[in-house]
Parts: structure tokens; C-alpha cells; sequence
């Protein structure tokens, strides 16, 4: 139990004994609930997504379009974009981003099953990965690979700069000069003036 | 001393209190230093900075460069700016942004005194104003201000997207959907690539 994220050896201890208090009611339907969802839950062969079907329902929704796909690393990430609505593209889930501290490889992560789906009607990778160290890490090294392997796709990453509602004033010295050194010209094109309303 | 940004009446009282405790070593050598300082201090005619000449000694500075002007809000812009230590061009303090609630109007702004600087060898305006509404408000007036008048100047904004160290799944909504919609093809030119460093 204190292996979960979030949780110690303390608060592990805590939950256990609460769980010990009533196990009929509160144990037994835990235990039994994980079992089933364990049943039911299937990673996506194709984009990694965990789902009750395989391929997802992300993948099999026809009214997705197929030329763009936005790679991620989790799953949660799949859902801030659901969340917000304005993606109606293919997803791809690494499961993880490169670390060497913590052992994780490329090998370790979805990225062969990426390498194969890039082929037409592919024409567009968005790589929507954490402006961390270890996501930018592994954004350069995917961009290395897809534009070995698959020159004629566009390979594109999130922007990085001002947040909504930051101020100059409170910005870290990084980001002010990332904003800065990225700055766009004005005025902006029809479509961002749109995405920016 | 309750209108002072920060302090309500009960701080205020509490100050107040605090430097009457001991008028001599506290009140008077205060009410002294205010006189002093703001006997000194200047805002500079030209880009609105406070120093203590006039111009200022960013614009006196014969290293900077003169073709770009920052345009920020505040002083604590420039201070922010300056901080980081990328930057050495040119700026000009609005002294604030348009605020229609605020009662804060074109006219009480320092716009006249850009428009009348940007003349070559400015060749382009930076518009390094908050990712707030009133914010991108102002930027939005101002580029139509100088596009109109100085139809040869290059007009830029701060990129917005995923701060440094940003995580997808933790961006609100309208970021996400900015740092979508401004998404940049890789690789990334030389000069970004350094930036990033």
C-alpha cells in the first residue's frame, strides 16, 4: 500500500486501518473492484490508451481525424486535452518520459508502436510532452527518430512562453526568455487570433 | 497610509502604531528618506522609467542596442527583464494597462511618447505585456496604433504557451488550447535551440 504514489508509510497505515475497520463493507468491495477492473481494463494496442475495448474507442471513433497525432505521455494527459475539447485528433501515450535516473529507455516506453503508425494518412506528429527536462529530453530524441525514419511528416511540439493570465512580473527568469526569444509577430494570422478568443 | 497597495486599515493602524512607538528613530528618519528619494528620482522623458537623471541610464546606456524597444507595464517589468539579463535594447514604460473599469484610458497611459520614438533605427516594437486580459488588451490597441503610423515597424508579443517546467495534465484549459494552436514545426532553428539552453 505505501508503494501507491501519494502515499508513506504513514498515511498507508492509515488507510489500511481504516479499511480494517469494516472489511465486509469497505475491504472485501475494494479488493473485488480492483479485481474487476483488472478484468476489464485494456491497454490500447495501437495508441496506449487504457480502455474497456481494444483498439480504444479514441481510435475506433470515425469522427476523428486520422492525420494528426498528439503524443503524450500518460494517460492523464489524454484527458487534460479531452477535458479542454478543442483536440479531435489520434492520441499516443508513451506511458513515461526518458530518464536516466530513473531507468527508464526508450525501449521502455511506447515508442516502436509511434515509429509505426506514422505512415500516411499521417501527415502531422504533435509532440505534447511536459516542458520539463526529462519531456523535452524526449521530445528531441522522438523528433531524431520520426525524422529519420519519416521525412515527410510534420513534427511539431506545444509552444512555450507566457501562461494565460501570467504576468511579466512574476515569471521565472526561463520562461520570460523562452516567451521572448519565441516571440510572434504581429499581426497574427485569422486562425490564432481565433484560438486566442 | 491605508491607500497603500498591500495595507488595508487594520495594517495601516498597525504601522502607524509601530512608528510612533519611537518617532525619532523611526518616523522622522522615514518621513526624511521619502522626502530625499523622491527629490531625486526622475521619470525619465522618454521611455518612463524611474532613475535619478533624466534620461534615464537604460537609455543613456551607449551598449544597448537601439532598434528594439520592450514595451512593458510597469517598472517591475523592466527590473524583471533586466533580472534575466538576455535583453539589451531599448524599453518604454506604459505605466500601466488599459482598464476600462479602472478608468485607465489611451490618454493616461505613456502611448504619445512610443509613438514619437519609434522612428528608425527602431526597426521592431516588443510587446511584453501581461497575458491578462487588460494585458492583451493594451497590446492589441497598441499594435493598431503603430501599424497605422509606422506601417514599416515590426510589431511582436511574448509567445504564450507551457511555462518552463509546465505539465500538460496541470495546464489550465486556455493555455493548453494557446500552446496547441501556436505549436511549433521542428527542428527548431539554431537560434531557438540555444534560447532553450
Amino acid at each position: 500500500m505505501a508503494k501507491l504514489p501519494g502515499l508513506g508509510p504513514r498515511s498507508a497505515r492509515r488507510v489500511l486501518l481504516y479499511l480494517l475497520k469494516d472489511t465486509d463493507q469497505r475491504m472485501i468491495p475494494l479488493g473485488e473492484a480492483l479485481r474487476q477492473v483488472s478484468d476489464q481494463v485494456k491497454i490500447c494496442g495501437q495508441c496506449g490508451y487504457v480502455d474497456e475495448v481494444d483498439p480504444c474507442s479514441l481510435c475506433q471513433n470515425t469522427r476523428r481525424k486520422k492525420h494528426m497525432i498528439c503524443v503524450v505521455s500518460d494517460v492523464s494527459d489524454v484527458w487534460a486535452f479531452e477535458r479542454s475539447g478543442f483536440y479531435a485528433g489520434q492520441y499516443h501515450v508513451l506511458g513515461g518520459t526518458l530518464s536516466v535516473m530513473g531507468g527508464i529507455t526508450p525501449d521502455t516506453l511506447n515508442i516502436p508502436s509511434l515509429l509505426k503508425r506514422t505512415y500516411p494518412p499521417v501527415t502531422e506528429v504533435i509532440l505534447a510532452l511536459n516542458a520539463t527536462v526529462s519531456g523535452q529530453t524526449t521530445a528531441f530524441y522522438l523528433s531524431k527518430r520520426l525524422q529519420e525514419q519519416h521525412s515527410h511528416i510534420k513534427i511539431t511540439t506545444l509552444a512555450r512562453g507566457i501562461p494565460l493570465g501570467g504576468e511579466v512580473d512574476y515569471l521565472d527568469d526561463g520562461t520570460l526568455m523562452t516567451a521572448f526569444t519565441e516571440r510572434l509577430a504581429l499581426p497574427l494570422s485569422e486562425e490564432d487570433q481565433q484560438a486566442q478568443k
